[in-house]
């Protein structure tokens, strides 16, 4: 809203008091609300209190907002997993720091990887996300199987399979986890990592 | 199919050849992929190929066939539930089976959980089911906490973080598991309860 307030010039349609920022966060939490599809430029103008052309100034379409969306979530989820599939030695403790670090971003981008999650491939662009997704699934899996080869987890589970458990576990935190709450990010991705590393039983 | 075939006097109003249970099974499915607010009754006779008054002979409106799909969900689930909570006993050995038994439910009952799980509250209906799923919750965190006071699970995780995580674990499946994949409902049960009770470190 600075921008707004220090430079009105620049934003000659609509009602000012929007950056494009903020025009995203209010979007992001529409969509999670109601539904991308059940949701239109129109609604979050109205939502925003500004006119359409408001919104147009700072993105092209509604899916160029989805877009902003989905990559705020891909980017930060694949920087850790290439960051750890390139790293060399000790595959579990990067399997580890992996689990943990991506409670992390899920708690500090909550509603950008809530819609990503929520995305069903009803388009070119949900399609390429989940194309995304895959690829990044498939260098999750590697990450447990190196860590299985060096010895370090059980054998008897198939990686593919444990990928899928474990970041299920950490996906499914998006519905109850919430970052203003009592618990804290952090002791939260150390708890997930205890569970599904070290089990429950005493 | 074949009480249209043997009784065709009893459904005089639409084309026959759908009883109730297969119009359910359709109708849950374009909900899970469409949404079942954008899914219109109109959409689902043109998916099953009948007049949508060859609906209306079965269901009295939309909401009446998510309220069975969602029953279907939620009755299996409470079953297993208060089965459990009801039992005495080592508690761990409850807690464990119910976790095999939920996977059991999730993969015999796929469409229909899969709905359940993307209830958010947008009417009554859908209310009422989110408070079913708050007791559920309430009794697995219960069952769990009786089974940390037993001594079986370890004491430094909240019971009901643990319920959180585990349950979260097994609603996961949902997005991966296809009944008629390569992967077993039962050894896929006994594969989650394995990993999160004993954990993946070899």
């Amino acid at each position: 809203m600075s921008d707004a307030t220090t430079a009105p010039a620049r934003r000659p349609r609509g009602r000012p008091g929007h950056d494009r920022d903020s025009v995203l966060r209010v979007a992001i939490d529409l969509f999670n609300r109601r539904g991308y599809d059940a949701t239109s430029i129109g609604d979050l103008a109205k939502e925003l209190g500004v006119t359409k052309s408001a919104i147009y100034h700072h993105f092209d379409s509604k899916e160029s907002i989805l877009e902003a969306a989905l990559d705020e979530a891909l980017e930060e989820i694949s920087r850790v997993v290439e960051t750890a599939s390139a790293g060399d030695g000790d595959a579990y403790a990067r399997l580890r720091a992996t689990v943990e670090a991506s409670v992390g971003i899920l708690a500090a981008h909550l509603p950008a990887v809530t819609l990503l999650l929520r995305v069903r491939g009803n388009s070119e662009l949900e399609q390429r996300a989940l194309a995304q997704r895959r690829h990044i699934d498939a260098q999750l899996a590697t990450l447990v199987r190196d860590a299985a080869a060096e010895g370090s987890l059980r054998d008897d589970v198939d990686p593919d399979m444990i990928s899928r458990l474990v970041f299920g576990m950490v996906n499914s935190l998006v519905e109850w986890f919430r970052p203003e709450g009592p618990i804290d990010a952090s002791s939260l991705a150390r708890t997930v990592a205890d569970v599904v590393f070290d089990g429950l039983r005493s």
